[in-house]
C-alpha cells in the first residue's frame, strides 16, 4: 500500500467546475491542453511524440510502467513489482531482502500471472451508445440499452482487432470510449534492488520529500520465448533534467474526487474522514495495548502500527485539503455558479436540478448508517474474516454472476478463492485480544440490544466469545480452509468450527446493512452523480480533464522546488543525501526506528565508488495520484528522464484539488538509476542495454 | 535578526503555572532540577562540574559564548560576531564575504568596543531588599526604598570585589540578586568562516532543520597584551555525542512570555500578532510594488523583503503556539487553579486578586490605542527617523537622565548619538515611494481629521508632502546629521530641513501617545504582573525556573529526532548533507534563489578532502530562546560537544511554552568544526590549540 499505487479515496461519488490552475490536470490523449503547454513552455508535443510516448507506456495491475529498450525491457517501481518479486522468493533466497539481478537472459525469472498491457487504440463510442437509446425509453430501459450496445461494440471490436477491449466511462458518463490494449503475458524479472533501498525510510518517509529511494524494478516482456521487440520504447536520457525543465508523465491515475459535490466534500470533511481517523486511532491504541503484554507482542504489532500510521498520514493529508478554507470557498462558489447555469436550461434543470439535494440527502443517510457500517463486521478477527468468505462463497457460487455480491462475481471469484489458500501471519494471543476489543467496541457503540451484538455475544461477554472462538477454530490453517472451500455448501453447513458458526449468523445481518447502503446511498449518488456530470459536460463542454479512472492519462509540469518545513525544499536529492540521511541516524549500528534507514551492505561497500553529487530523486509539478506509480517521466525529446514513485505529503489534498504551490510528484532520476546499476550492482549488461546509442 | 540572538517577543509582561514537562526549563545555577536529571538520565552534575561550566561560559552583547582553550580562545556564533567582523572589514577585504583566519597571534585583530563577561558570583539579596522597606511604607515609598537599597548593595559589592555587579530580578520580582561579572575588554578576532557557509541557506533555512551551517567565530581574550589564561575553559570533545546522549547548554536566554496571563496571551493571539503580521504584509506589499518600478528597485528591495519574510516566519511561529488549542487549554486551567489558590489566602487576594482583570483591562486599552500606535510615527521614512532622533536628543539632553525617554537615558544616549553618525543605505526614489505609502496608510487608517494626519499633510496630498520632504532634506548625509547634533537645541530650532520641520510637529503628538500607553497599559501591566508574580512565588515557591531575563541559565536534554514534514527528522546532519543541499539546487552555477545555497570556492576545492559522514549540525531537546546564540553545548564530562546557534521552526512557540515532542535547539557539532578548520581552512594552529591533550 505504499506510495502511489492505487490508494483508493474515501468516498467515491459526484462534481464541481473551476478555472484550471497551471500544471493541473490528468489529461486524456485525445484532449490535451497543447495551447496552454505551448504558451507556458514555448513547446508542445505533436501527434508523433504523443503516439510514441503512449505506445511506450504500460499498464501494470493497479499501476504503470514503460518499455525502455528495444528488447522489451520494462521499468516500473519496486513497490509495484513487490508482490511479484515476493512470489518468486523462496525460503533460501528472499528476493525482497536480497534483491535480484539477472546477468544473462537465462537467469531472468518468469513471473506467473503478471500481465501488462499497452494502449494501442481509443475509440469514442458516445454517439453510437446514445443512438441505441430510444427517445421514449424509461431510465431503466435506457440503461439496459446502453449496456447492451456497449457490450456489442466491445465484442465487435475485439473480434476485429484481436486486442483486449475495455469500456471506459469518462466525465461520469459524459463520454463512452473503447480502449484497445495489446496484452503481454510472458513477463520476466530482470532486476530488483533490496527492499531496504527501494523503500528507504520505510513508512516514515513514504509520502514525503526530500527522499532517497531506488524504487525501481526491471522486467522483460517475452513473446514466443524470445525478448519482445516493441516498436516504441523510451530512449534513456543522456542529459537528464534540471530545475525548471518541462517533464511529462504518462500513466494510470486511479481515482480522484475532484468532481464531488460540495455536500459530499463537507460530509467527508466533517464526518467520514474524522470517523475513519477515529477508527484508525482505536485500532492503533488496541495494538499498542496488546504490544505492552510481551516483547513478542511488541514485535508483532510494530509493523502493523507503522501501516496504520501511514494510513493516518495519508487520510490526514486528504483531510487537510478539505480543511483548506480558501480552496473550499472556491469549490463552493464554482458549484453555485454551475447550478445557476443548470437552472437556466429547462432540460438540464429537469434532469439534474434536484441532484445536488438528492446527493446531500444520501450523505445524510450514509451518516445515519455509519455506526452500523463501522461496527457490523468481523470485529478485528482474521479468522472470522476467513469464515465469512467461506460462508459467502458457498452461498454465492450457486447464483448467476450478476446476482452475486460484487466481490464474488465471475471476475473476482477466483482471486477470492486463491486468497483463502494463502498462508498468512497468525498470532493466537493477538487474535483473541483484538477480537475481544472489536466485540467490546461494537457492543459499546451499538448497544446490547442491537441484532449484531446479540447474535455475536449470545449473552456472553466479548472476552468469553472471542477466547472460545479463537481457541476452537482451525481456520488459521490454509489446508483446513481449502478443504472447507472444496466441500461447498454442505461442508459449510456441517462445519462446527466456532468461527463458521459466528459467520453464519453475521452473514444475513451484514447483507441487510449492505442492501440499505445500496438503496439509500450508493444508488442515489451514482444516479445523481451521473446526472450532474452530464449537465456539467453540457455546460462546460470538454475544456477540462475527467476525474481519474485508472485509464491512460498525461500530466505535465516543470521540475520545481516548493515551500515546506519552514524553508524551500530543493528540487533534487543526491546519493550524498542518501548517505546523509543514513549517517544522520547513526548508521546501521544504531538501527534507529527499527532500521528504517539502514542500508544494504552492498551500498556501504560501494560507497566510495559512488558520485555523491549524482541526482537520486527529484520533485516536479505534474498532477498525479495513486495508480501513477511506475509512470515514466519523459522530457521534450520523449526520452526517459525518471520514474515516478510517490507524491509529497503537501500534495495529498490532490484527491480533491490541485495546488500548484505545493503539489509535487516524486520521481527517481534516470541518471541515478544507471549510476546505481553500474556502481553498486555491477549490472553492466543492463546498463549497456539502457544506454545503447 | 537571524537565529537565536535576542529576538524580542511581542508583548512583555505577566504569569501562569503548570507541571513541568521533561527537559523544560532555563534554570538558574542556584536552583537546578538535579533530581529530575538524575531520575531521567542516571546522572546529574555536581557543584564542581557546575562551577567549571559556568566559569567557562561568557556573555556577549545580546548573546553567549565560552572559553575553549587555556590561552583564552573564545567560541561564539558567526551571527553573534557578525557586526564586529563587519567593523573590521575594509573596502579591500570584506571579512564577512571572505572569512578570516589568523595564522599567528600577531595577525589576530583587536575588536574595538567588544566586551565579554564571565559570571563569577551570584548573591541573593531578596531578604536584605525586603528588610529595607518599612512595614507601613506606601507602594511608592516601598519602590523607592527597594531601589535605594539595591543601588547601595551593588555599590558595596562592586567596591569590595572590583567586579562588575548587576542587579537581577527573577520571578518577576520574587527574587532580587546581584550577579558579579569579570569583564574582558581586549578581545581579538582569530577566525571567521565566510558568511555564505556560516549562514548557509540564508533566511530560508533560518529557524529550520535539517541545517548545514558553520555558524562559528573564534575570538581570543587578551590581558595586558597577552593571551588571557582562564582558570576554567571547556575541553574540546574527542568522542562527540550520539542520539540519546544528554547535553547541557549554558547561556543567556533573552526573554520568554511563559508567565503572561491568559488574557495577555489571548490578546497577543487575537490582536497583537495578527496586527503585526498585517503590518509586515503591508510593508512587504509596498516593497514589492516599488520593486516593480525598475531592475535597480527590485535589487534594492530583495534583501529587505527576505528580512520581512523572516520576521513573518518567526512571528507566525510564535502565533502557532498561541493557536495550539491543547496548550492554551492547559494554560487556562493552570491559571484558574492558581487564582483559586490566591483567592483562599486573604493576604495574596488583597494584593493580587484583582490583578488578572486589571491586566485584561490594560490589554483592552492597548487595543484601543493600537491604531494610533501603528500609525503615529515616521511613516516608513528613514529620514524622518533621523530627524525625530535629532529633535528628541536636543530636547532630552537638557533633562536629568531619569526624566528622559528611556532610549535617551545616560546609558543609551551615547549609542543613539553614534547611530546618527553611521552611514546607512539610502535610495531616494524608494524613500519617496515608501514615505508616500506610509502617509497614505496613516491617513486612511486614522482619517483626515486626526491630529497626526493634519500635522503631517497640512492639507496636501501624501505624495506631495513626501516628495518635497525627501527632495529638500539633506539628512541622508551623516555629516549633516553630525553637525546638527553638535549644534544642539539651537541648531534644531534654526534648521529649515523639511524633515526636521516635520519631526518637530511629530514629536509632541508621539509623546502624548506614549504617555497614554504608559499610563493605561505599561504601568498597569508592570505593577500587576509583579503582584501576580509575587503571589505565584508565594504559592508555588521555587520549584520552577523564572522567565528568561538575559542572565545565565542552564538547560538540559538529549540529542533527539523529532517529527516534521510528514516524517521523522534525523538528529544529525553531515558534511555530505551540506553538499546534497548544494547539489540539489543545481550548485553555484544555478544561483537558485539569489544564491542562498552557494558555497565558497574553498569548500568546493576541498570537497574531496572532507569526510561526508562527519557530523555537521545536530538537534537536541534543550529549552532555549534568542540570547542563547553561541551557547556552549557540553556533555556529562563537561567537554564541549557543540555550539548552539538556532532552534527549529516547531520550537518557536517556546516563547509561550515548551513542547518536548517538537521543540529542538540546533547546534554545530564540535567534531565538524575541527574537521572544517582542518580540511577546508588548513587552520592547523587553531586545531592544535583546540585538541591539545
Amino acid at each position: 500500500m505504499t506510495s502511489r499505487s492505487l490508494i483508493l479515496p474515501l468516498l467515491a461519488f459526484g462534481l464541481a467546475a473551476s478555472a484550471l490552475r497551471a500544471e493541473e490536470g490528468m489529461w486524456t490523449f485525445d484532449n490535451l491542453p497543447t495551447k496552454a503547454i505551448q504558451a507556458k513552455y514555448g513547446w508542445a508535443p505533436d501527434q508523433a511524440w504523443l503516439d510514441h510516448v503512449r505506445l511506450s507506456s504500460l499498464r501494470f495491475p493497479g499501476a504503470s510502467g514503460s518499455f525502455v529498450s528495444k528488447d522489451g525491457l520494462v521499468l516500473t517501481n519496486h513497490h509495484v513489482g513487490r508482490n511479484w518479486v515476493q512470489r518468486l522468493s523462496s525460503k533460501d533466497n528472499d528476493l525482497l531482502k536480497n534483491g535480484f539481478s539477472a546477468t544473462t537472459r537465462e537467469q531472468e525469472l518468469k513471473v506467473p500471472g503478471l500481465e501488462l498491457v499497452t494502449l494501442v487504440a481509443m475509440e469514442d463510442i458516445t454517439a453510437r451508445v446514445a443512438k441505441a437509446v430510444k427517445a421514449d425509453a424509461s431510465e431503466k430501459e435506457a440503461l439496459k440499452a446502453r449496456e447492451t450496445e456497449i457490450e456489442k461494440i466491445k465484442k465487435e471490436m475485439q473480434e476485429k482487432s484481436g486486442l483486449t477491449c475495455e469500456h471506459v466511462t469518462l466525465y461520469q458518463g459524459g463520454e463512452h470510449w473503447i480502449y484497445s490494449y495489446r496484452k503481454h503475458t510472458d513477463v520476466r524479472l530482470v532486476f530488483a534492488p533490496e527492499l531496504q533501498v527501494a523503500l528507504y525510510g520505510g513508512d516514515f518517509d513514504n509520502f514525503t520529500y526530500p527522499r532517497h529511494s531506488l524504487d525501481i524494478t526491471f522486467f522483460r516482456v517475452y513473446e514466443n520465448g524470445k525478448p519482445f521487440q516493441p516498436k516504441d520504447f523510451l530512449k534513456w536520457t543522456e542529459t537528464g533534467v534540471k530545475a525548471g525543465d518541462l517533464t511529462f508523465v504518462t500513466g494510470h491515475p486511479g481515482r480522484t474526487n475532484r468532481q464531488d459535490t460540495f455536500a459530499q466534500m463537507t460530509y467527508s470533511r466533517d464526518f467520514a474522514i474524522p470517523s475513519r481517523l477515529k477508527g484508525l486511532e482505536r485500532r492503533k491504541a488496541a495494538l499498542l495495548e496488546y504490544g505492552k503484554t510481551s516483547t513478542e507482542a511488541a514485535r508483532q504489532v510494530s509493523s502493523q502500527i507503522f501501516g496504520i500510521e501511514n494510513s493516518m498520514k495519508a487520510v490526514t493529508g486528504y483531510w487537510s485539503g478539505l480543511k483548506d478554507k480558501e480552496a473550499m470557498a472556491r469549490i463552493k462558489a464554482d458549484e453555485k455558479a454551475f447550478r445557476a447555469k443548470v437552472a437556466k436550461d429547462p432540460k438540464l434543470e429537469a434532469s439534474a436540478g434536484l441532484s445536488w439535494s438528492k446527493i446531500e440527502g444520501a450523505t445524510k443517510a450514509a451518516q445515519k448508517l455509519a455506526k452500523d457500517a463501522q461496527n457490523v463486521g468481523t470485529a478485528n478477527s482474521t479468522l472470522l474474516g476467513y469464515a465469512l468468505s467461506l460462508v459467502r462463497i458457498a452461498n454465492e457460487e450457486a447464483l448467476p454472476s450478476e446476482q452475486r455480491l460484487p466481490e464474488y462475481s465471475d471476475a473476482n471469484l477466483k482471486n477470492a478463492k486463491t486468497r483463502l489458500g494463502v498462508p498468512g501471519p497468525f498470532y493466537k494471543e493477538q487474535e483473541t485480544f483484538l477480537f475481544t476489543k472489536g466485540l467490546e467496541e461494537a457492543a459499546r457503540e451499538l448497544g446490547p440490544q442491537h441484532r449484531f451484538v446479540k447474535a455475536m455475544l449470545g449473552g456472553k461477554s466479548a472476552a468469553e466469545v472471542a477466547k472460545a472462538a479463537v481457541a476452537g477454530s482451525k481456520l488459521q490453517d490454509p489446508e483446513v480452509r481449502k478443504i472447507l472451500l472444496a466441500g461447498g455448501k454442505k461442508a459449510i453447513a456441517d462445519s462446527q468450527d466456532p468461527m463458521i458458526l459466528l459467520a453464519r449468523k453475521l452473514d444475513p445481518i451484514s447483507r441487510d446493512l449492505r442492501k440499505k447502503q445500496e438503496e439509500q446511498v450508493t444508488s442515489v449518488i451514482t444516479e445523481h452523480g451521473t446526472r450532474i456530470a452530464k449537465a456539467r459536460f453540457a455546460v462546460f463542454g470538454k475544456n477540462t480533464y475527467p476525474d481519474a479512472t485508472f485509464t491512460m492519462r498525461l500530466s505535465y509540469g516543470a521540475v520545481a522546488a516548493y515551500p515546506a518545513n519552514g524553508t524551500l525544499i530543493q528540487p533534487f536529492t543526491t546519493f550524498g543525501g542518501l548517505f546523509d540521511r543514513y549517517d544522520g541516524w547513526g548508521g546501521n549500528e544504531a538501527r534507529a526506528h527499527e532500521g528504517a534507514w539502514i542500508l544494504p551492505q552492498r551500498w556501504l561497500d560501494q560507497r566510495s565508488a559512488l558520485n555523491p553529487a549524482m541526482p537520486f530523486n527529484f520533485v516536479h509539478k505534474v498532477d498525479t495520484v495513486g495508480g501513477n506509480s511506475g509512470s515514466p517521466v519523459v522530457d521534450k525529446k520523449g526520452e526517459l528522464v525518471g520514474i515516478l514513485f510517490d507524491g509529497n505529503i503537501d500534495g495529498l489534498p490532490g484527491n480533491y484539488f490541485y495546488d500548484e504551490k505545493v503539489n509535487r510528484s516524486v520521481s527517481v532520476d534516470a541518471r541515478g538509476i544507471v549510476h546505481a546499476l553500474d556502481k553498486v550492482y555491477g549490472a553492466t549488461g543492463l546498463v549497456a542495454e539502457l544506454t545503447v546509442k
